[in-house]
């Protein structure tokens, strides 16, 4: 009743397969004609289908059973015998991406075995088909299959060709088709296994030792992307695309959940972008608690969920304790005892184990259930009840809301719903609102610095007290960004709030140098006399907090309908701007600077750097600029109590502005102007600190430095909100005093938070380290130009751009736009934003200026990847607006 | 010339332990005659000196060669012919706490065995003495013990007592003096290797399996305590106090790092509050590499510093990946392979290991003074770059700033400096300004909650977006302290953002109610005609930043030298209030209150529980409220362009304001009159959220529900920053329209940043589940009286105590004082402070007002322990009060 059926024509799947290893191969060659290129090439991004389950198995260790669970699912979700479904088209996608001890060990081999000896004892009602195929291994592996051969290892070795690169492109392949019992001779086979090994290496070792010694390296992006191929296996029925077919995937991991892959990254770290739901093989014997539990912890620690713990019995009841200690967050399953005796071919096991393969795998498919329900349900449960910022709801339909389901590094991992019902990876450019910049091993980094954080400090009160991460956050501060001139360090919580504190604290200095404070005798009634200024520029803004909003001139965000408080008390000063149009650099003055004497030279520039020469200091624009500056300082000081108490700039780019640069010449004449007067300085760098511009600190850039100057966004790489306030001594000598009440008070209840100064200790000097940070040089103090020149110009050139400005990890365009198509509350771009998303692109625009933001560390690949596709994009819409422009006239 | 000592006179350190076990012996026996209570007693603290290095010796999984290490060490450490002072005296403490499989098995007889074995094989110059100490044993492993006995097992054995409750007061007992080459027969021995097993149990398992199998159970508490007293060892020379003495102490774990200990408790979790720094024995197996990098990140995540990754050589290289991947880290050390014969003494492994263990004793010494050296440092590194909040520098001499070396739940570990040189506990009483929730087990599944955030999600952009940890925490926030009216949530940074937000809230829909937009067809001009004030009381503080600061009254915070743009946009209304006197609960009302009717009856009451009786909105008391607050708000309608846009309260306790608890009959009044006329209503519960005064939200204590409500501090469970404004859907309406600008635009950018949601949803569930804090049962809304009846009476009493407030997780205690000794600025309570620090309490007052605060979770046992330690420093206080004023009469 029972036969091997053999088919001697290549199934579909194996052409597919056949078609991309020879992609695979072409890609290899051309690495080898190189010397190996740091770092490696990005993957072609992760995507995979959520319409069926996908999970990882992983183990604590080596040699606990992955494979047997493995295989012990595949029996359970293909067994017609107890299925809801007995006559519904099913597949089982099994994916060994990297095999050590090849061909003696084979997982993906013993899965199809097992598989197809478990049916061929256990009688089916309909016929199952499996296979399983062997993609690529390293030489020694392929003589040695070679060997093995003679000794009928596999009924259907497909002879590997030639090598690829030093892999052998070795297409070994079996299948069995196992004859149901009540099957018609003819009858479709609706279900089917299959097995894959992606790479194979000879020696049972872990495979990084493996590649060393055997010459046959993969790098983790050729193996992401096999593994995005391997996983599209599950969508594809082959049995035409109206049949409806029940699908689950199972990738099963080398060793344990942190052993090297093959390029020497721990797997845990390797499969991270994917981040498929995990299966984790625990550890049944004495000290497996433990082990078990560490493991988990290292999967928790990169961001995955585990929805099962299974692991062998040894009669040690291990059970017990990791039920009780993983309560509630992951459920706990027992497998019988596995015979010891090699020979015992574990049919008998498996048959033993099937109610509990059966219970596990219930589990994983309603945990997969509830997860895309979950992900379904997202976007109307989070706008029913979420209130966003700077959002108006009304014009964002259910449609419009992006579920972020992670993100890695750059990337978020988007859910993309209903109709594609799939994971895919968008590139963050809006660097969720300037905060980015770890790359995927910085995030894991950070992930366990403020794990550790959290468990040793949790928070502690900071007032009169010190502890490690404050203490070194405050070091590395005013040994970087604040080298030269800082020498105390205030914490508070974000950008607004350090604005906040900088103002106290530059008008109480302002007021103490001016001799103002001694005449306060009864000071509520000399209050009144006084009216307080800040000096600032018109686009500029600091912040959201009434404080920081009276810093900057009257906007949209200041009316009677956002904050009736709002008064504007400041002296705004309108800035000349620089920017990149048709290739070239130009300036452009405000209407309230003359311009007779300016000659065109003054206002083009060949390159951008040209912009920051401190030559420039002598030239004529400078003189317009100081005149400037002095008329209307002067003007103010006629005005009847005003004065001007502080200075506050965001240095070269005005950020929530729209992405102006502003000329750093004019800025460093205000500055010097006011250190002249003794009006203290605040550099607003919430927005352009820590490599944002290409230096650590924008006062780099400025060459000169402020008494007083505030950090925040990326400080912190990027995980958690903190905000510093740094201060000159002379600054701080202000407040000192013997009454509290000359102290300055203001403060958080999370002031100098112990994870917040932790991820800034590990951020900063990650950020500033050669050996971690590719885009620096040792000792430099730029970071390399991370966007292509070439393209930038380019860009530069399209006529529906405004203007370009690229520096440092910001490269932003101006729309060319007129009328309401203009400013903050503009949609102009939201069609050109749509097109960004479906390109895997996130951006989030400022009216008509769209802006793409890296990290410090990206590389110039990915910059370069993203900008070819902007260029195209901006070609497409400006060629729209032709046409738009030619039939409307 | 070698010869085995033995002395029949029990050495010092033996009669030491004798009396501990004694009152070990007590402590059973008075549980045995009770159920067990659930929690166990708190242990009496952590303590060790810092005078010599201690470290914990862990491992990837159990058999790795712990001991070998461990004996390893002790031969370096205290090996005359290598030591830099040969004739040093030196003293090698090796704690073994818990032991299975004893007799069999006796690590601290392996290390007592080799070391002597090892001298009296290779010369020592001067004489060693050795001795083990196994203190308690199951009886299981006693009667093992007596069998073994006369196999000539110990030479030793000082026979075993009763049974201690379920143990044997074992009292095992066995000392080795090995001659030295050049020792005369007379002279001082001057090294000693001290070896204790605390608790031995007969059964080869895992601990807890065996302490449930043989029936003897020892509580965490216990266990601490005695580790307390065996680390104390190592501060004894033994040689009289002046004889300077080089020490080091090593605890070894038992199986891997997280295997449970007796209670089931992880060890990594058990061992946690000591902090000791930590040496990992990996696994150089295959797999080794995965079980090593997991088990060194879950030490990572219980806030563990690991200083030396140690293992035996398998072949494998191991070394590479771990040093590479723990680079800058942690140094990572191979071991000679051991040999696999059971029958080898291991002592030429010794020999040939000896220099690999002089180098790992080297770094640990190292690592070491580098610990010390830099706890040393800390206070005058801080107090020169740091600029602490709230704080006037000149006040804070360097002794007198707390060095925090880490937390454990309520308590700090604190740096103890010079004189001392310890590391000891103190209880935060400040709660870290008020935003501690954890207990010691919430805190480390926080740690993993944000690692795990932190891995997946990083930050990521929020507006039009949606992500798991931002939905569920805003689900918890509505379904629990937003119950029944909000229906929006709308996250920021801190209270103070969230209470500018909520204003910016309240003043919209006031506008839109009131209908004055629609007169704003040019609204720069019609705003001057409209001003805008905030209804709150005096007393009350809402935040730090300009906004929030408008909303309050104009105190010591608020003065030109403070924030000269501060004008006071409110009307303030005096509030009553009510307070623990002379055991009596006492109302009093403020001078503009109107006073001629009132009874006494309505001002005094037996409970506090009838401060908050719905009752009372009929009494007469009610009719005075009601008619100050009309006349109140009359008079401001009168006021040119003045209109009141919002209330705003702290429901019930003014903190920052010196813990005053409000009449929340007023407070009650107050809002139904708001809501009347239109006003919107703003709670600021960033202080009274979340359990603090012993309701999810103070809003049930006062029985009425706000339109606008902040939270902040608790949420995260107090481990980083996140507010939210919870609003009604009426209010969100006033900003939905057809532009963005009539959107709410205000964001910071780490708005509803994942770690901080996570943080947030762990910790709401958390304190509001039965299962997880004790203080609260099942279906409950408040949670149990924290602070013992009697006691609060009695302090009450205390002639120096001015007012008490008890509530939730609050006690404050005023002191009577007068002039210049009440207010923010007193420094009053300061002699008090610094005794409470000396007796392990944190606290930092508000001027005359100190408080006590513990977490939602915190046992009423240690609230107990806490109160009645501040009713004697109270007592003693008050003492020294009268005999001022007797001297000063």
């Amino acid at each position: 009743m029972y036969q091997i059926k053999t088919l001697f024509k290549p199934p579909p799947a194996r052409r597919r397969f056949a078609t991309f290893c020879l992609l695979h191969r072409r890609h290899l060659q051309t690495q080898a004609d190189s010397p190996p290129p740091p770092p490696p090439p990005p993957s072609t991004g992760i995507e995979y289908s959520l319409a069926h389950p996908a999970y990882t198995v992983w183990a604590a260790n080596t040699s606990l059973g992955k494979t047997l669970v493995s295989a012990g699912l595949s029996i359970s979700f293909l067994n017609p015998s107890i299925s809801k479904k007995p006559n519904a088209a099913k597949k089982f996608v099994y994916l060994k991406p990297v095999q050590t001890g090849f061909p003696d060990d084979s997982d993906s081999r013993f899965v199809y075995r097992k598989f197809t000896d478990f049916f061929l004892q256990n009688r089916p009602h309909v016929s199952l088909f499996a296979s399983n195929h062997v993609l690529n291994a390293s030489a020694p592996a392929s003589r040695a299959l070679l060997g093995k051969r003679s000794e009928n290892f596999g009924n259907e070795v497909v002879g590997a060709s030639g090598p690829v690169g030093s892999f052998e492109n070795l297409g070994w392949y079996e299948e069995r088709k196992v004859q149901g019992l009540e099957d018609g001779e003819t009858m479709y086979v609706r279900s089917q296994l299959i097995c894959k090994t992606f790479y194979g290496w000879r020696e049972p070792i872990s495979p990084h030792l493996a590649v060393e010694r055997e010459g046959a390296r993969v790098e983790d992006s050729e193996l992401l992307d096999m593994l995005k191929k391997g996983l599209g296996l599950g969508t594809n029925s082959g049995f035409g695309e109206d049949v409806d077919m029940d699908v689950m995937c199972v990738v099963e991991t080398a060793g344990g959940v942190a052993s090297p892959g093959p390029s020497g990254t721990l797997q845990c770290d390797l499969y991270r972008p994917f981040r498929l739901p995990a299966i984790l093989v625990g550890d049944g014997r004495l000290g497996g608690i433990s082990a078990t539990i560490s493991a988990y912890e290292s999967l928790k620690l990169r961001g995955y969920d585990v929805v099962a713990v299974i692991f062998e019995d040894h009669g040690l009841v291990n059970e017990v304790p990791l039920s009780s200690y993983l309560q509630n967050r992951v459920p706990v399953i027992l497998l019988p005892a596995v015979p010891q005796d090699m020979s015992d071919n574990l049919l008998e096991w498996f048959e033993k184990s099937q109610p509990v393969f059966n219970s596990v795998k219930e589990m994983l498919l309603s945990a997969f259930q509830e997860r895309t329900q979950k992900l379904l349900e997202m976007p109307k449960r989070g706008r029913d009840i979420l209130w966003w910022p700077f959002t108006q709801h009304e014009l964002v339909p259910e449609e419009n809301v992006t579920v972020i389901d992670s993100r890695c590094g750059e990337n978020f991992a988007i859910y993309k719903g209903s109709k594609k019902n799939i994971i895919t990876e968008q590139f963050d450019a809006c660097a969720s609102w300037w905060t980015q910049g770890p790359d995927a091993n910085l995030q894991i980094e950070l992930a366990r610095t403020i794990g550790y954080t959290a468990a040793r400090y949790g928070h502690v009160m900071f007032p009169e007290n010190v502890y490690e991460p404050v203490l070194e956050s405050a070091e590395l501060l005013l040994d970087g960004v604040g080298k030269g001139w800082a020498s105390r360090v205030y914490f508070s919580d974000n950008g607004s709030t350090a604005v906040e504190i900088a103002l106290k604290m530059a008008f109480r200095k302002f007021l103490l140098d001016s001799k103002i404070h001694f005449d306060l005798v009864k000071a509520d009634i000399v209050e009144q006399f006084i009216n307080l200024k800040v000096l600032a520029l018109n686009g500029s803004y600091h912040g959201d907090t009434l404080g920081a909003m009276e810093a900057q001139a009257p906007s949209s965000y200041t009316g009677i309908y956002q904050q009736p408080w709002y008064s504007g008390r400041g002296l705004f000063l309108d800035p000349p701007t620089v920017f990149l149009s048709d290739g070239v650099w130009k300036l452009q003055l405000p209407e309230r600077i003359q311009v007779d004497n300016l000659n065109t030279e003054d206002c083009l520039f060949n390159l951008r750097d040209e912009i920051f020469e401190k030559s420039r200091d002598d030239s004529n624009v400078a003189g317009i600029y100081n005149s400037y500056i002095s008329k209307e300082l002067s003007s103010t000081s006629s005005e009847t109590n005003a004065l001007i108490g502080a200075l506050i700039i965001e240095p070269v780019i005005h950020g929530a502005g729209g992405m102006q640069m502003v000329d750093p010449l004019f800025q460093r004449l205000l500055v010097k102007e006011c250190q002249r007067r003794q009006i203290p300085v605040i550099f607003d760098e919430v927005f352009t600190g820590f490599w944002r511009l290409g230096a650590e600190s924008a006062a780099k850039l400025l060459c000169c430095q402020p008494d007083i100057s505030c950090f925040a966004k990326l400080m912190t790489g990027g995980v958690v909100p903190l905000a510093v306030t740094l201060a000159s001594e002379s600054v701080f000598e202000a407040f000192v005093g013997n009454s509290k009440l000359k102290a300055l008070l203001h403060g958080h209840s999370y002031s100098a938070h112990a994870i917040g100064c932790s991820a800034a200790r590990k951020s900063i000097k990650w950020f500033k380290n050669s050996q971690t940070n590719n885009n620096l040089t040792p000792g430099a103090e730029f970071l390399r130009e991370l966007w292509d020149a070439e393209l930038v110009l380019q860009i530069s050139s399209n006529p529906a751009v405004q203007r370009v400005v690229a520096l440092g990890t910001l490269f932003a365009v101006e729309l060319r736009a007129e009328g309401c198509n203009t400013g903050y509350a503009s949609l102009y771009a939201s069609s050109l934003v749509k097109e960004f998303r479906g390109d895997g692109i996130y951006t989030r625009p400022l009216g008509n200026v769209i802006y793409f933001m890296c990290g410090p560390c990206t590389s110039p690949q990915v910059c370069t990847k993203l900008l070819k596709k902007v260029m195209r994009r901006l070609e497409e819409f400006s060629q729209t607006q032709v046409k738009l422009q030619a039939s409307q006239l």
